[in-house]
């Protein structure tokens, strides 16, 4: 417990197992004696138009005020013409860069025992432009799109990510062979901020062989930089490499100081509702938001107590291979607080 | 022996270890008494007028003649201006189809066992356009091109083959949750000719989540199918899976029933000329190359004999952790036949 004046923080439960997960976050942070007060959000039904989405405007003012949030998984709404709500929130909130830690938990057993990585992604440009179109009948075209601004400011805070973490390498991961241009431009702002940082190593991987390599040995690689959707790829097969986006978490930087951390896995409509889901990704991204507010004492106690929990196998959901419920799950989580 | 009238077909060695591993399958060739003449073919030092490029008119017009071709690495000589060899091949000669095989090789071990799968690669258009710009300083974009036309073929390729190779499902693999108009062009195409082969299982799976499945459960996949940028790094990250580059084989297939196999590996210049090279990624796809002209009974020859030199493990390249030199692997190769 702590006497600090608490922070409020803003919460979106999402769909589907989202509110299981999301109270599981609120049990294990108040047995911790977290001092935060939630704000908690859903996902209207309706449209706002005043953000002409399914996000409401109290939502995302929530975040731009509270600077801090957590967010389970959403599922969009079927039916044209919507944008994709995670998209939403990352345009809206200017969240620019995804960081997703990537380690091997210890107990679970993977084919991988040595991951230990993060990977950074901007998360505003690139293949994510939206911008397409019909040149002639049959032929169509997507423009991908590079700016110095986005690129120098993801590489900054890699850089400045792999500084104040202990980490050693920043690889930044590219096509620049075929895009010389586009992907050029990131090398080049990569290249431009690693000069400020010379006590980090700097590398430049083609994505092709990045790939391959992260499949034969993981723990060749460190920190990793890249485009929008070579983040996209990567990230979630680095999730893969240690078992999967349940168990692994992830935050979302915003220029104004904002962080959105965020359970990356999808709402399983299938088992919402029923005490089944694993709340471990929504968990260990709470516990990013705790260090990014400085709250490192009790974010170092839960996700101990998490780790801990996994690694003795006793308690584990049916992903993990057992039979335990979220909640009985969490209460053993609780129990190592 | 064979009593067949030979077949001629181009040989390009390529450079730095490439003439040495195509000795290698020359060799093994002969042993077999495969009835192959070669037609060699060098990468030129300077630039052909006729080609405008590194490639001589006379080495593109032996494939378009003989409608088959093995190839070694080729290094794009440095320069401005200057198209990746590679690049070149696939387009003059219209190579619209990346076919390969990725398995796990008996006696090799990695950390997958049960890799059996098929990347076919779109290898004409995607973000391989090669059409990019600058906006306004510091603001760049490159084009994505998917066409109808190249997008059929491809699928049409990826059925096909499915059906004449006993697979029982094709994957198309792509991002249209992002990019709805050109990655949804290339699905609408596949879901066409899926409805052609209706003993074919045909799924669509987002290339992110492909990822995860795969280095979680390769054995989840069949044959996939996919535009340009996504089968290069998947065929990459495939072919991780089972040891890397110098294991996998390769053939690019184009429009006037031209086949060139190709070691898709580097020219590894560190060890070139040192009787050090592995040289089964072109030796499996100088296999693939006989089984395209129809060779079946000297193809299974030649590849049982590789995979079990391979599978004894007493002869074994550096690469794979042996001491053997290309020769001698060549040797017990030869000897097994
Ligand atoms: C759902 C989808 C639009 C999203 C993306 O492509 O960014 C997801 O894959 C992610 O990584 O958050
Ligand atoms: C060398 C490079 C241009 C090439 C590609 O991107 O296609 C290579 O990675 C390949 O897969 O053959």
């Amino acid at each position: 417990s702590s006497s600090t004046t608490p922070i409020t923080a803003t919460m979106f439960p999402g769909d589907g197992i989202g509110p299981e997960i999301a109270e599981s976050v609120k049990q294990v942070f108040t047995t911790a004696g977290v001092p935060i007060n939630w704000e908690e959000h859903y996902v209207s039904t309706e449209i706002d138009p005043r953000t002409q989405s399914f996000l409401t405007w109290e939502s995302l003012e929530s975040v731009r005020r509270n600077k801090v949030g957590l967010k389970g998984p959403m599922a969009t709404p079927i039916g044209k013409g919507h944008r994709s709500l995670n998209l939403t929130l990352r345009k809206e909130l200017n969240l620019y860069a995804n960081v997703r830690p990537c380690y091997s938990l210890p107990g679970y057993k993977t084919r991988y025992d040595d991951v230990n990585l993060i990977t950074i992604r901007e998360n505003t440009e690139g293949e994510y432009s939206g911008l397409e179109h019909q040149v002639v009948r049959g032929v169509v075209e997507s423009l991908k799109i590079i700016t110095r601004q986005a690129s120098l400011r993801v590489a900054e805070y890699a850089f400045h990510y792999a500084k104040t973490h202990g980490r050693e390498r920043v690889s930044a991961i590219h096509k620049a062979n075929i895009m010389q241009k586009t992907d050029g431009l990131f090398l080049k702002c990569c290249r431009e901020v690693a000069e400020k940082y010379p006590e980090i190593t700097y590398e430049e991987v083609v994505i092709d062989n990045c790939c391959m390599m992260l499949v034969k040995n993981p723990a060749l690689f460190d920190v990793l930089v890249m485009p929008n959707l070579y983040g996209d790829i990567i990230s979630d097969l680095c999730a893969g490499l240690v078992g999967g986006l349940g168990l692994t978490p992830s935050c979302n930087i915003g220029e104004d100081g904002v962080a959105l951390a965020e359970a990356v896995h999808g709402s399983a409509p299938d088992i919402a509702g029923k005490n089944l889901a694993n709340p471990t990704a929504l968990l260990l991204s709470g516990v990013m938001m705790l260090r990014h507010l400085k709250l490192n004492e009790q974010a170092e106690q839960i996700h101990s107590a998490i780790i801990n929990t996994i690694a003795e196998g006793k308690y584990r959901t049916a992903d993990l291979g057992g039979t335990s419920t979220t909640t009985e799950f969490t209460k053993a989580i609780c129990d190592h607080l």
